[in-house]
Formats: structure tokens, C-alpha cells, sequence
């Protein structure tokens, strides 16, 4: 039996069986609306209202209604926030008859600002996918050599390629081709080793396509694999954002979905690759055929779940991925709509927690190389940290949490327009002013700024800012002692630090900060921050020569902020260098230089992965990194900024 | 706009669009219609009895037609043999209206009796595809490697195995079974280099598929890889039979089809292996899955249409093949459902008209590696000839034409049911007897023996025994002085001899033997002895010390009536050896061992192939060979069998 369901506001409809989720029905229908956990009834993010449509409740029997009744689980989550009794959580209600239903703008997914623009990057060109252009002599009654034999003598002859392998798609082409050329053909040549296409004539264009898979955001760099240069870039959300905003969300869904869950979620990226592939050569002026090849990073889970491989084991201890080293398969085996024999190059990772865009932004800032002491900080849903030299190398990983990005955080959303991205707190009056995406303007407390959430970059700042201004404790308390009328008890009593009000809003609520959204921040830097001592000290060290920030969200954040929070150990700040997308630049090397995958071979087994759950003391040392910006580490470069009380050191008199 | 067909006697129907050829509506609905020209309008096989439903003729116009009309070309192949107005061509009447059509007898197509059993086989184990039982040590947090890595380290322990790949639908079911089975595994490795499976515990089990195809006929040889023994024989008509009975006419079907041809060709025997590989390994009591690697032989066009390579190249001089070597393709980028990270191994080709069948016979016969000269005869719908011994090898290919399997011969038909096998013929009363497949006694001149016509084996028969009793000249000639009613004029005058009487018959017809099939027959075995002739005069040889006749055709052939016809020079007939389907035999051979894959591939470029049109008396030669035996070599082995002066030997007084 299937049912109408009406999405507003945005009109989209359609019938769906009975008994479908609303949040399938959403995603059959194209509906964004967020999923931040995994349809674990935790997060809450996913409530709408019901316009049209009962569900039992007084007076309605289940078979009356129009929708599953709710349980236990879910009148908890939703008893956190509303008491609008027409709300409903779009991932455990069941459609059992006509429903219209309005997606609240805070349940909507909004179009990421993404920025993973390509940097510069410095590398030889010895790309693994290279073209050649050969005649061949015709052949004749008393010279009847196949046409492969005949290619392969020429080839020998005019480039000195020797035993080459074809591959069957590229071989099924080849009588054809060569007598419509005339016998004069390019060979696209892998590896040396295996013809992967013939062309008629002189060809010269040759093109790849690196991709660095994001939990959140994918970017793809088409390249010229003759020039190096970048000729398209395409961004886009990792389409897996509907099935859950963090790895372990993902991961969850493919435990609980045993059958079709990893299969949905790898098709679902393998699409988004398809659609990227298509418009960055689209974009310029290519076919996707013309792509010969692709490298692809991302983290251990995307990963896992890209080649078709059961995450769930990475979850759990001792945490091992299903393997390292880097894969090569045909296009043509994975749906990847390439060149069908073109190779889709996969990265190698380090450990169960530290995956190919690590070994990307190895390959890339190449602190195995430098005699300097790089300790290189890869923010995403995990920190990645890696520290060392030439001598040595180190990483770890660290359970930040998604909170860093804004998840977990009670008014925490993507970098989307409507996050708020950068806030200032006056100490005096401890009257904030912040800006949102979309707008140049900051706020006066006045204007409305079709504010919605608040985006990491602005956690990091209005966590420093409320310190700065003594809204927030060393040890993270919100300090009710403060005159102002934004420092309050919210609901159940939880002290809160009003951000927004809500006529600045476009949520129709105000935009509030509080203890636990702290204490979550205090989490996420505690775990960054034991993580980079465990790891100095692991080596011996008291201070590195080099941070190097990698990541879209990195370069977001403001250093000082950062250090103010204690995100990382005091330094000075001209040592802080924002790498951007380090990954990205990892996987377009890889595609421009073949010795550079040898390298991320070998760089990925050399690095040495500390688990820190197993350091004796790790508890204590996050303990400790808990506070602002630490409870005894001295700050000595954030002197000026923070009374010295705070910062551990002697006060100057 | 669609059509109701209805076919008779089957009773088969369907809704078929306007348009469709009554040829094309019988494909699609299952109804065997013979079309052995290819749709070319020559061979007039494929004639039916419209019953129902009218063609544009006179006093119905085109617009009222249930058919389209009859052209030149199909009314001048129509009138060769009938004057049924209601009969047409299935291949190029079209449909216009609801039509109900016979298929007459003579028209069908019937199950052919196939034998290829599996012949004995020496050869040592040494298969491409093994298996290795291993237990891993479980990870921990000290010693979390990731799966394969600790795959390899185990695998290289236990079994010296190093520097394994691993496919990646293995690697995505790696983690759960190493998981399930408690880190005990089994795994299967492809040539020492790459993983293909990895099944929980232990498991013995290794078979693989060794196929044979046959223009006509396919034979699978299901293969405990183990010991080498055959444990399921799977045989089926090569289902590409319904677009043309012989290799040229389905190469024209790819030529004229230029879009899809190949790809409905390629995709026709796709299935019939699918199907084999499913009834083979069910027989067996495993799944296809099971079987770890395919080995395959079929001569050039087989070959390339299979590996999807448009084939009309080869059709015209120079005659070169796509590639001589042989090639390795994973199942499932091929559509082959045996495991799908298996290899399909296809052996290599000599030249345009020696396949891999003559390879697979040549790893079986091994003459490379004898010290006698052999003569290897493989005839099909091309004969294929071997000389020489381990010094030298010569090949080349004769164009005997279909004739010989009992094409091109007016009451030829394949072996199946109905076809006359074997042939007498009293010298003096020039009365036959003969027998039917599908029944033990000989005719008698009176009994209905539901004769249908005459098969590969009896037009030799039957030819040497005409010339035997006299009423074959020694040039061919059908002797019309001879004293019997079964010597008479045909149609439009044609000398002919009658083999059946229509009472003994199915057909309705008298099923006879007329000088233009004594003349084809001529032509196809002339072009075989001279072949033989060229190719010993090249290696400077007068005789051979072994006469080896591969093939299941030729294993039919009675070596009497064969020398009777000059099919091959004078020899002792117990030099002459059936080795039967050799080139299934080689495919075996591939299957087991690694060793003898590049030995085929050494031979097959090894072998000089002899271009016999390139010989400058050629035309004379084969002038000669056209009579019987020989216009003037001498056959002494046949003395006494023969008069002495058609053997152009010296009489003995």
C-alpha cells in the first residue's frame, strides 16, 4: 500500500509503501534534512512537524492513524527541546497513511560553502598514465603479424616500451582503430606495462583526476597530466551526508543495514564520483572517457566503505583496517565511469585511524624529509597528528569528536550560509558582535542576520572570546557571576551565553552556547592537545619547529583563538603555517608522480602509529588539557591577550 | 505497432513489432529456424509456409499485406527448389499483420548428437590457481596491521608466498572471514601473484573449466585442479549457431549488424558459458562461484568475437588477427559468473585461420616435441594442418569450406536425429545401405527410416563408395551409363544419385547426392590434400610418420572411405590416429598447468604458418588433388580396395 507525503516548504511530494521512514521518504524525494547520527535517536536533528496526518496519541487508535506512535526513546529526545506536540523525528516515524509534512529550517540540510580550492603544489611530472604516438608498417601477406604483436614491435622500436600487457577493452578497439588512422595510433600506456587505449593519430591530450573524499566534502582536481596544471575543479558535499554527518554515523549504518547498508553508502559515493567526474570534464570541454586515470584519498572509513569493504572492524579494538598499502582497479569493475580501462589509484593508510589523506598531506608537506621538527595537525572528524622529521615519525589519533566541526554542539551546523563564522566578544561589556556566512557584515545585536547555527570555525571563536572575557573558567565553567543579561540558566537549568538573540535569527529561538557545548570543546582540544604531548614526549621533545595546519576547516580557524583554547601546545605563532588542502595536494602528486606513490607506500609503513589509549597516563594528560588553555603548561606567546594567571607564568612587574 | 506470430508445429507465439523478420520473431520466441548463410539469401535453409496471412502479390496490394513482399533475390533462391507459393524466406520477410507460419521439417533445427567427451590427458599439476590453508595471529592493540598485511606475513611464513596482490573483491570480504573463522583461512592465489578468494577454515576444494568452443559445438570440462580429473562433462550447441551456421556467415552478421552484431554474437556465447558454468558445477555439487579460473580454445573468429573484437579483419588478405598472445581477463569485467576475481584464460592464436583450438591441439599432440614427423589434421569448418616434429613446424589452414560437416550439400544437415551416418553401396547393384542416427539397422530400400538428410560423416561415406562402385568417375563425374534407376537427371537436368527414397523418409522428398555436391566435396577435400602436398614439398618430405586426426568430426570419419576420397595423401592406416577433440584436450592441459600456457604461447609463435594462396602453383596443385584419389600420385595402401589404374599404380599380374 503506498501513501502521499507532501515535504514543505518545499512542495516536493510523491507516494511512498507503508511503513517508510519519513527520512526515506525525504531522501527518496530528494528532501535534505540533517541526519547528524546515524537514525540513532540520538541527535535530535532530524525533528519536523506534522501539518497533515495523525499519529496515535489520546483519542487516535493506531489503526486510525496516519503515523507510527512514538516510543519511549524518542519522546525523550524530543522532550529535550520542544513540547510542540506535532514534532516528530523524521527517522523513526513510520508513514501509514497521507501525511503533509514541514521540514523546520533547522532540520534542513543547506548547501556547504565548500573551499578546497587547489593550492600549489611542487612536483616532477612521471605520471603512471603517459601517451604515445606510434606509426606501424601495414601488413601484408607475407608479413600477417596480429595487430597487437605488430603495435607492440613498433612501439619497442619508437619508445623502447617492452613487454606490454592490453587490456581487453583497449584490445577490442585496436583493429578497428588502426586501419581507420592509417596504422598511425596514440597508446595510452599505465605503468609501462599495459596499453589501457588506442586513439586514431597524434593525440596528445592526457588527463587524470585526483580526488580527495571528505567526510563532509569531496574535491576533485582534474589535471593535465603533461602540464601538471590544474584545468577544472569540481567540490561537492560527500553524498553520504544523508545517511549520517560523521564517520561513526556511517559506520553505524552499515552495521545496522547488514545487507544493502555498505553497498547503499558505496554506491551513494561512487555516484557523486560519476557526477564529478562528468562535470569536471564537462568544465573542460572533455569527455569523462578522456580521464585515464584516478587517485583518490580520504579517511580509513571512506576508505573502507569507497572499495566496498565492511568498516564496522576499524571501530572497534584494536582498531585494524582491512589493509595499508595502495589498490589499483579498473574503472570499469568499480562503476567508476572513466576511461573503462583506466585505474582508480587508491592511497595507502597508516592505521586503522590514520587513512590516505594522511599519507596525502605526508606526501605533500613532506615532513619525512625535512631536518626541521613538523608537527603537522590534520582537523577533520578525527584528529590526525603526525610528528617528526627526516629521522622519525610519529602520528596518532585523537577522538576529537565532530564537535570541532559543530556537530555535537546544541546550535552547531556545517559552514553552510546562515553559520555564524567569526565572533568577537567585548570584555567590558561581554556584548558579542559575529558575522555570518552569506553576509560581510557583523552583527550590532539589533539587525536581524538570518543567523541558524553556529559553524567550528565560530566555536573556536566564541569559546576563546567567552574565556578572553571571563564568561568561561580556566577550568570551563560558565561564570554566573558575570553582569549580563546573555549569561543565563536556560531550560533544565543548564547555564547558557546568549550569542544571538532571537530576532537575529532565522529559527525563530536565540542562538545560545552552553555548558555542554563547552564541555564538548573542552573534550575535543583535550584529546588534540594530550595527543600532541604524549607525542613530543614520546620523541623526547619540549617544543617542534614547524605546526602545519592541514584541512579546509583548519585554515578556517583563527590561531590565536586556537591557541587561546589550547588546541595545541604554545608556540610561536609564525610557526603555524595553514598547508590548506593538504590531502588534496597529496592525491593530485600521486597522479602527477608514480615515485611519489612508492613514497606513500613506503611513508605510510615507516610512520610509526602511537595509540594513545594505551599510554599509562593518557587520562591524567586529558585531564589536565581540559582546561583553558591548559591547567599547568605555560602559554608564554599568548602573553598580552590573557592575564598571566591563566597562561602558567611569572607575571612581569 | 505489434503483431500476433503464431509458429507451427510448435505452437510457439508472440506480440513481435511491426517489421520484425519472421527469422528474427523465431529467435526471440525459441523456435530453432536454420540459417546457415547468415541472412545472406543463399542458402534458402531457412524457408517457411506462410499459413496464415497474405504478402503483396497479385490483387493484394502492400497496405493490405500481412507480409512484406518478395524481392528478386529471394524469389530467384525460392524457385531453385519450389514452386509453393505460400513459401518464403524466414530471414527477409518481414511482418506486417498477424501471421501464423510452419516450419517444415527440413527447416528446423535439431539437437545435435555431441561428443566430446573428455579424453585421458598426461599431464603433471602445476595449476595456475591454488589454494593455501593458513592461521593468522590475532591483532592487538601492540600489533594492530591491517588484514592483508598480516595476510601476507602469514601467507609468506607458511608458504614462502611474497609480494601478493590482492583483488579487491577479495579484500572486501576479508575482514568478516578472517573474523568468522577465528584468523584460519584458506586462500586462493592465481599465478603466485594475486589473492582471488579467501574462504573461512579450510577448504580444499579447486576446480576450474576448461571450454572448448566449437563453431558448432561446445564442450566444458569441469576440473578437480587438484588431481586433474574430470568431474562434470557439460556439452551444448554454440547457441551463436542461430545467427549462421559456419564462421562466415556469423562474421557477416557482425559486418552487417555493425552496431550490435558483435555485441549480441559476443553476448550469445557469454550465456552459453554462463549456463555451461552453471549446469557443470551443479552437476558437480558446487556453485560457479566455485570455479576459480576458465581456460578457453576456439578457433580465430570464435576467438575474437568472444574477447568482443570485430572479426572481419581476419575475413580479408592479409588476414591478421588482433593479437596472436594469449590473454587473461577477471570473470567479471567479461560477464563470465564463475568467482568473480577468476581469470578467464583464452589460449593464444597461430595465425588468422589457426586458433587456439590448433594451440590446444598442439600442447595435446605435442609433434614440437617428437622426433617423428607428424602430420596433425584438425578438420572443421576449416581444416587446419600441423607438419613437422621438434626441428620445424609448418601450419596452415585450407579453405575445405562447411562441405565436408555437410553444408553446402543439398541434403546436408548437421549430426543430429534424422541424419544419414554411415553408407554402403553394392558395387553391382549400385543399391545403398545406410543408417540413421538415432537407430542401430541399416536400410533396406523399403522401411521409412525417417531419413532427413545426410550428415558430415556419410558424404564421405557415401562419395567414396559412389567412386567405389563406380558410379563416380575418377574426375568426379557421375557416371550416367550406369545401369541403375538410382542414377538419374534431377531438376533443371543435374545428374544424381538417389540415397533414400521419399517413403524412407521424413522430409517427403527423395534425399539424394547430385553432382554439385560430389563437386563441393571435391573442392573441399582438394583443398586439403593439396594442403597437405604444399606443406610437405616446404619441409622437403615425401611421407609422415604419424597421421593425427583431431577433431569430433573427424573422429566420425572412416579412414577407408576418407583415403578412398583423397582426403589425405597414401599412408599406412595405422599411422592414421583419432586424438580426438585435441583441442579440448589442450584447453584441459591449460587448466592444470602453468607450464604449458607459455609453452602455447611459445608454439603458437613458433609454428610458421604457410600462406597456401601464396604458392604459385597452387591452382594446379589443387587442380589435381580435386579428383579421386589423385590425378596422379599413387595410393598403394589401397590396393585391392580400388582397381589398380584410378590408384595410378602399376598393376601386380
Amino acid at each position: 500500500m503506498n501513501h502521499t507525503i507532501i515535504f514543505q516548504p518545499s512542495g516536493r511530494r510523491g507516494l511512498v509503501p507503508e511503513d517508510t521512514t519519513i527520512l526515506d521518504a525525504a531522501r527518496r524525494l530528494g528532501v535534505g534534512i540533517e541526519a547528524v547520527c546515524g537514525e540513532q535517536l540520538v541527535c535530535g536533528k532530524c525533528r519536523v512537524k506534522i501539518m497533515e496526518g495523525s499519529f496515535p496519541k489520546e483519542g487516535i487508535t493506531s489503526s486510525m492513524a496516519h503515523l507510527s506512535g512514538l516510543d519511549e526513546k524518542e519522546i525523550k529526545v524530543l522532550k529535550r527541546k520542544d513540547s510542540d506536540e506535532n514534532l516528530r523525528l523524521a527517522c523513526s516515524t513510520r508513514i501509514k497513511g497521507d501525511v503533509l509534512v514541514f521540514v523546520p529550517e533547522a532540520s534542513r540540510t543547506g548547501k556547504q560553502v565548500v573551499s578546497k580550492a587547489a593550492g600549489k603544489i611542487r612536483v616532477s611530472l612521471k605520471p603512471a598514465v603517459r601517451k604515445f604516438y606510434v606509426e606501424l608498417p601495414h601488413p601484408s601477406l607475407d608479413d600477417p603479424l596480429g595487430d597487437f604483436e605488430r603495435l607492440e614491435q613498433a612501439l619497442e622500436e619508437a619508445h623502447g616500451l617492452k613487454k606490454l600487457r592490453i587490456d581487453f577493452r583497449a584490445l577490442q578497439r585496436l583493429p578497428d582503430v588502426l586501419r581507420r588512422s592509417d596504422w598511425k595510433v596514440t597508446v595510452t600506456v599505465w605503468q609501462k606495462a599495459e596499453i589501457i587505449r588506442v586513439e586514431a593519430g597524434k593525440v596528445e591530450t592526457n588527463i587524470g583526476l585526483a580526488v580527495d573524499i571528505g567526510t563532509t566534502t569531496c574535491a576533485g582536481y582534474l589535471t593535465d597530466l603533461n602540464t601538471g596544471e590544474v584545468i577544472a575543479t569540481e567540490s561537492m558535499m560527500n553524498p553520504q551526508v544523508r545517511y549520517g554527518e560523521d564517520v561513526m554515523s556511517r559506520i553505524t549504518y552499515c552495521m545496522l543495514n547488514e545487507e544493502t547498508g555498505l553497498r547503499e553508502l558505496q554506491q551513494t559515493i561512487i555516484e557523486g564520483l560519476n557526477a564529478m567526474a562528468k562535470q569536471a570534464s564537462h568544465k573542460a570541454g572533455f569527455t569523462p572517457e578522456d580521464i585515464s586515470e584516478m587517485t583518490l584519498v580520504g579517511n580509513t572509513a571512506m576508505h573502507h566503505i569507497l572499495l566496498g569493504i565492511n568498516p564496522e572492524h576499524m571501530g572497534v579494538a584494536p582498531f585494524t583496517p582491512a589493509l595499508h598499502q595502495s589498490v589499483d582497479i579498473k574503472a570499469d569493475r568499480f562503476g567508476i565511469h572513466i576511461l573503462p580501462a583506466g585505474n582508480i589509484h587508491v592511497l595507502p593508510i597508516e592505521a586503522g585511524f590514520v587513512g590516505a589523506d594522511n599519507v596525502g598531506c605526508l606526501i605533500a608537506d613532506v615532513p619525512h624529509k625535512r631536518k626541521e621538527i613538523t608537527l603537522l595537525v590534520d582537523i577533520g572528524t578525527n584528529g590526525e597528528l603526525v610528528l617528526g622529521n627526516r629521522d622519525k615519525l610519529i602520528s596518532c589519533s585523537c577522538a576529537t569528536g565532530p564537535a570541532l566541526e559543530g556537530a555535537q554542539i546544541e546550535f552547531g551546523m556545517r559552514a553552510a550560509p546562515g553559520a555564524i563564522e567569526r565572533v568577537k566578544i567585548d570584555p567590558e561589556t561581554k556584548e558579542p558582535a559575529y558575522k555570518v556566512i552569506g553576509s560581510n557584515r557583523w552583527s550590532d545585536g539589533e539587525a536581524n542576520m538570518q543567523a541558524k547555527g553556529i559553524c567550528g570555525s565560530a566555536i573556536i571563536d566564541v569559546i576563546a572570546e567567552m574565556f578572553r572575557a571571563g564568561i568561561l573558567r580556566k577550568n570551563g565553567q560558565i561564570n554566573m557571576e558575570c553582569d549580563s543579561k546573555r549569561v543565563r540558566k536556560g531550560e533544565k537549568g543548564v547555564a547558557e551565553y546568549v550569542l544571538a538573540w532571537r530576532h537575529e535569527t532565522s529559527i525563530d529561538q536565540d542562538i545560545v552556547v552552553n555548558q555542554k557545548d563547552v564541555r564538548a570543546i573542552q573534550l575535543a582540544k583535550g584529546a588534540l592537545y594530550s595527543g600532541c604531548l604524549i607525542m613530543m614526549r614520546r620523541l623526547g621533545l619540549t617544543q617542534f619547529d614547524r605546526l602545519a595546519v592541514a584541512g579546509a576547516f583548519g585554515s578556517h580557524i583563527d590561531k590565536v583563538a586556537a591557541m587561546i583554547i589550547g588546541m595545541f601546545p604554545d608556540c610561536d605563532l609564525k610557526k603555524v603555517k595553514y598547508i590548506g588542502n593538504a590531502a588534496g595536494d597529496g592525491a593530485r602528486i600521486a597522479l602527477l608522480n608514480v615515485d611519489k606513490r612508492k613514497e606513500a607506500n613506503e611513508i605510510a609503513r615507516k610512520v610509526e602509529y602511537v595509540e594513545l589509549a594505551l599510554e599509562e597516563d593518557f587520562n591524567d594528560r586529558f585531564g589536565e588539557a581540559m582546561q583553558f588553555p591548559h591547567m599547568f603548561d605555560p602559554f608564554p606567546h599568548l602573553a598580552g591577550i590573557l592575564p598571566p594567571e591563566v597562561l602558567n607564568i611569572e607575571q612581569h612587574v
